[in-house]
Formats: C-alpha cells, structure tokens, sequence
C-alpha cells in the first residue's frame, strides 16, 4: 500500500509555504517581461573574467585542497580577509568571530535554529525581508512587528515590542529591502541603546551596505555597538551581523559570512555541521582567488556607477509618469524602493494589469509577518537588473495599469 | 550590559553536539601522523584537470547564468543527466523526483525538518553514519536501534522496531558507514515487504554505491521498490533516496541530490528556499560540465582501482598484524571497515595508546544513538586516504598498541 505523505510530515512543515516572489520570477522569465519584482543584481556586472582567472589559478595551485572536505567554520584566509576588511572600518575581530555561511539565507536560518523555540517572539520590521519571514516560519516563530518609514525602522515604537521579550531584533538597517529606507546615526544609536536596555540581541542584515549611491551610509549597528564597549570587545558584544558576497560579487556562489561573539559562533557551527558540513571549499577558495589583492576597489565603484544610474532613471520615470497620487521612497543605495498606491488601489489587484501589460513587481503584502492595511496598497520595485531604457518603459506601463483604474479611485 | 547568550539558546539547540571526529580530525592533520580516522576520499584522484577545463568553459559559455541565483529544485541539465543515469539502472524518474543539495548531509537533514516532531522516533541501524544522528538530534528525535551484522541490517529484528512507529527508516545498504557491510538482495526485499506492511517510508543513504571493488552491488532498495509497484511508478514509491557527488568526484564541491515522489520533493524544496535558497549555480554547472560527456565511464574504474589495492592491503595488513582476538568485515566496496576488539579492551582507551604511536581512528562508540555493550569494544578503520605503505605501517602500529595491554587483557 502506498504511503500516506501528506500525514506524515512534522507540525512545523506546515508552516513552511512557498515563497509568493519565486512563484512569480516564473511569469518573468518570459523575454517581453520588464521585471522589477526579483532581487537580483545584474547578471551583466558580474566579473567573469575575474572568476576565470581565479578558478583556474585555484585549481592549478591548490585542486587537491579546494575539492576535499574542509572545516565547518569557514576557510581561514578568508575569515582573516574579513577580519582585515572590518578592522579598516573600526571593528576589531579575529576568525573565530566569523562563521563563513551558505548564502546568508543561512546565516539567518541559524539564528532561527539556535535561539527560536516553538512559540518564541522575533521583532521584526514592518516590512520586512520575506526570505528570513520563511525561515524563521519553519520554527514557529511569532513576529513582533515594528513599522518603518521614510528613515527605517521606528525607533520609538521598539520598546513596547521589546517588552514582548523578542529572542532577537531583527534589523536592516541600511538600504532595507523591502523598502530601500536607511536608518541615519541618531536611530541607530537610540536603538542600540533600549535593546541593550532590554538585554536583548540585534541580528543586523547588511546585504547591500557597499552598494551606496550617495555617500557611505553610516556605521553600521555591529561598529556603533562595539563602539560602546570597553576596549571595543566584541565578546561583550549583542549584535549578530550578516553580510554576502551575492551582492558585490555574485549570488549563484551561496557564499555569504556571520559575525558574532566567539560562543555564539560556536553554536552557529555546531548547527550548521547537521545542515550541509560546510560550505563549498571550491566556492572559498575561489572567491579569496578573486578579492584578496584588492579586486573590489576597483569592482565596487563600477557597480556603484552602474546601479546609481539605474536608482536615477528609475526615479525619474515615477517623477514624470505617476499621478500625483502615487509616492515613493528616495534610496540613497541596495536595489529596490518602495511604492505607496492610494488606498483605494489593492497592490495584487494591480500587479494583474501589470502583468496584462507586461510588467511585474512583488505587492507589499508579501513583505509583512500578518496582514495590514499598508500591506495591501504598497509594493516593491527592483531597479539593479534592468536597464535604463526598460526601467522608463517598465514605470510607464505601470503608471498606465494605476491609471486604468477608474478616476473615482483615483481622488485628486 | 553584556547578553547573557547561554540564557537564550533555543532548547533543540541543547542537543547539537560537537562531532567527535571533528575534534579528533585536528590530531590528525599532524603530518608525522598516519589517520585511519576520517571519511576523506583520496584527494590525489581528484580530478583536477577536468575541473579547470569545466569551470573555464562555463565561465566563458554561460558566465553570468552560472553566477546568478538560481531555483531551488536544481540545475535542470543536471537533474535531467541523474534522470538518464538512473534509467540505465531501471529507475524512470521525471527531473521533478529530484533535488539538488549541498551535500547528502543536506538530504539528511531535510528529511528531519520535513517528518520529524520533537520526540518522534527514527528506526536506524546499529552502528549508524554520524552524520544523520547529529542532524536528527537537533529535531529531538529518538532512536529505535535494529543492530547490524556482517551482512548489514539484521531485518529479522525490524518488525519490533517497526512497532514503535518511526517517521522513517534510515538505512545504509551498501557498503555501510561506518561498518563497510553490504545487505545481500534477500533482505534487501524482506526490508521491503516489512516496512511496507507497516507502511513506513525507508530514508535509503547511498553514497559509496559506485565504489564497488569485486561485483557491482545488489539493486538499490529504491530500484527494488519501483519494481513492485505497477508501471513502476515512483510516484506510488516509499523509498527516499540519496546519492552525492562527494565520493565520486570530490566533496569539497558539496554537491548531492535526494530522490522521492514529487510530494515530498514540493516539501524538501520548500524547507530548503529557507536553509539556504539553492545549491550553488557555480558548483551545478561545473560538475555538469565534467561529467555530461561519460567522463565518469573513465573515472569511475580509476577509482575503484586504486580503492581496491588500498582495501586489499588493509586486509592484508590486518591479517598479517591483529592477534587472534581481534576480528573484523571484509567491506565489498566504500571506504571503510569495522574492527572488533576483544570485550576486555575500550577502544576509547585504546585510542590513546594508538595515538600516542601516531595512529588514528574513530571509536565505535561515535555511531551509536546511545551507549551500548558493542559500541565500547569497536572501532573504524577508513582505507581510501591512506596509501599502501602507510595502511601496513598504520596497521602494524595499531596491533602493537592492541598487544601494548597484558596479556591477561588478550585470552587466547
């Protein structure tokens, strides 16, 4: 007799669903579809010279070293060029500090796995990365959500979360995704401040901090606590920090790192040991291949060019295209902003006659631990992979579908 | 003031220990030391060449797709190349029977998250991979035990097992870790008709299959249970299977799939987007790049070549060296055998004695889900990194320090 699946898989499975934003990167697969909904970098910056060289000079050097099981913790010469990198921004590590992960997808599912039992609180921002709403959903975490604005996250409404005793506070504080918003010093700062109050953790997402359009955003939560501390000891330390490389060099590596306190880390490998071992010793390899002569000194200020041009002619195109009921966020770097409809718009309505003209981007909705009223007339563009030309068909076809509304719902 | 980290570890994470032969793989990097201890492939056949011809023509022919993101089931080609391989062995599948992991531990470690409740039990044999338990245990999962002999899982004593209603059936049919043995085709099938009975899926771990040294081994309990089905249709099946790239090509890559009903791939896939969002596209297509053209047709017998010599001389070695108490399997394949000490000598503490004569090798007593009589008087010798010479001089060093205790302690 066959097996009866469906009624053997465990509580938590059930809380595990498929992500709304793959379901639809399928629809913008296709050619004729300008897609602001993925996250992706542009495939077309990617240095794949760079890598070619490195692979192979990898190989011929140490093939052997790069294709055998290596430690959990990560390759060394690549923990200390990390250590080397932090120490040039004021913070002081050493490897042990530093677990290299699988994505920092990971990273975040490790913080889920060590600190979350079933039923636990996380504060999260309202909106905030969907990717760590999945893992953290696959603990049965609750969500304590905290709403952003125009400057991140709203430190005044954390303390009232916090006294929900959140295992953790989950921030991104720098070109948030979904919302593109950064938190200047003095919220940063005041943030640091009640959660250590609280003698509660901070885990800091920082995917996109390099990519700044502007000027360099300020320091990130990691220094500015350390910066509190008696010689600068990160042992004392209460933030968890995540970096990538999937966006300053490429994400199809699944190489990203974590950053911690040594005990924490020591947890981290403990976990991860069970999940895959480690990370892809070829992967490492390669990529210390590629950066350790400075490589992104040069590559950065591309990309920083490159996408800057990208934000501009995007918010260029919604300056000229969308009515005047239509606002949206001002991102000063990463890859996305965000888009505020009337409320008489429902956001998955309109990705419907999006798409019927060919464009897509992901609704609010999908960003959000429960639904809200922001949730249904907000949304999410991506302007890192598309070009300038598309990114100013792309928003006139969308202000086209906002404007196929009918003039009542679209209040002067 | 500083968080108290120890406070606010989750309660699974209690159970994740450190793995013992990880510690005890530091010894062993020694140089001067001779380590029967890890499960290390033989990093001289890698194949070096192959990769830096792979890698160098993916990057050149399709760079920036094979740095990108990429989906979560997998490289389509590469799915559809195991389809084409398991074919020849009888087995149809559709690329939608198919995930890819980074690693078979990753398998592994999906089936705990995907069936496993804290307290449900697990049915293994006795002594089992390491490597599962430590997943399993970070889900708080119990352990029914069903002992092995020479000729793998003893089936006649499933069915009591069966009766404590495990999530699944772990099983290592061929070539076991860490004991070497092989369950001949009539249990294999009796395996089969037992647990279909009680209708409990079999989690069926087959890394080493390839690795086969005298006669390629018996049908896969996954082929076997395909062929009782009508059409033998896969969908209808309740045999999970896994397979890796590790011990065939070169683990550092950490590259494996997992087979089932396309149900169950829909729920690995899911929990997966959540661990790590997909195996690296890089790695993916690199390997796809070596092997697409019967590369393997080449490497393969290589391999086991040289396998077979090391094999043979670690047989060679031990008959030469162990006093009469000592006894140990004759592994037809894989890497690894299993040594019984007379039940006057710890391995533990033998151990010691080994290392202090600057040999190594993993106690019994790390494959078991929880001490038993056998686990304190066993132990493994790994063959597949270690060359000719130092398997005799290894070998020799072992039985000196087993003849090290009075002979009081060796009845003849």
């Amino acid at each position: 007799m066959a097996i009866a699946w469906s009624q053997r898989y465990a509580a938590r499975t059930r809380r595990i669903q498929s992500s709304v934003i793959r379901e639809l990167l399928k629809f913008t697969t296709r050619p004729d579809v300008i897609s602001f909904a993925g996250g992706l970098p542009a495939a077309e910056l990617f240095p794949v010279q760079a890598f070619q060289r490195a692979a192979s000079r990898v190989l011929q050097q140490s093939g052997p070293s790069a294709l055998q099981y290596s430690i959990t913790e990560g390759y060394l010469p690549l923990r200390e060029w990390l250590c080397a990198r932090y120490a040039q921004k004021g913070v002081s590590l050493s490897p042990d500090n530093i677990l290299i992960t699988t994505g920092s997808a990971q990273a975040l599912y490790l913080c889920g796995k060590v600190f979350v039992n079933p039923g636990d609180a996380v504060l999260v921002e309202s909106p905030t990365f969907l990717g760590a709403l999945q893992a953290w959903n696959s603990f049965q975490a609750r969500y304590l959500d905290v709403p952003i604005d125009d400057q991140g996250l709203q430190t005044a409404q954390v303390e009232s979360a916090l006294l929900g005793a959140p295992r953790f506070a989950y921030v991104l504080p720098t070109y948030q995704n979904p919302a593109g918003t950064t938190m200047p010093l003095a919220r940063r700062q005041r943030l640091l401040e009640i959660t250590a109050r609280f003698q509660v953790p901070i885990l800091e997402d920082d995917p996109y901090g390099e990519l700044y359009y502007d000027q360099p955003p300020p320091p990130s939560l990691l220094s500015l606590d350390l910066q509190r501390l008696p010689h600068a000891d990160i042992e004392q330390g209460s933030v968890i920090h995540t970096s990538t490389f999937s966006k300053i060099l490429a994400p199809g590596l699944r190489l990203a790192w974590v950053i911690a306190p040594s005990e924490v880390i020591r947890h981290f490998v403990r976990a991860k040991q069970g999940i895959d071992l480690h990370t892809s010793s070829f992967v490492q390899q390669v990529v210390y291949e590629v950066i350790k002569d400075g490589f992104l000194r040069e590559h950065l200020p591309r990309l920083r060019r490159a996408y800057r041009q990208r934000r501009d002619a995007m918010l260029a195109a919604l300056t000229a295209c969308m009515p005047p009921q239509v606002s949206w966020t001002q991102p000063q770097g990463g890859m996305f902003l965000w888009l505020r409809l009337p409320p008489t718009i429902d956001a998955t309505d309109l990705l419907e006659r999006a798409q019927q003209r060919n464009v897509a981007f992901v609704p609010g909705s999908a960003f959000y631990s429960r639904p809200t009223p922001e949730a249904t007339h907000t949304l999410r563009l991506n302007f890192s992979n598309v070009d300038e030309a598309a990114i100013h068909t792309g928003i006139a076809r969308l202000a086209e579908a906002i404007n196929s509304y009918a003039p009542a719902t679209l209040p002067a």
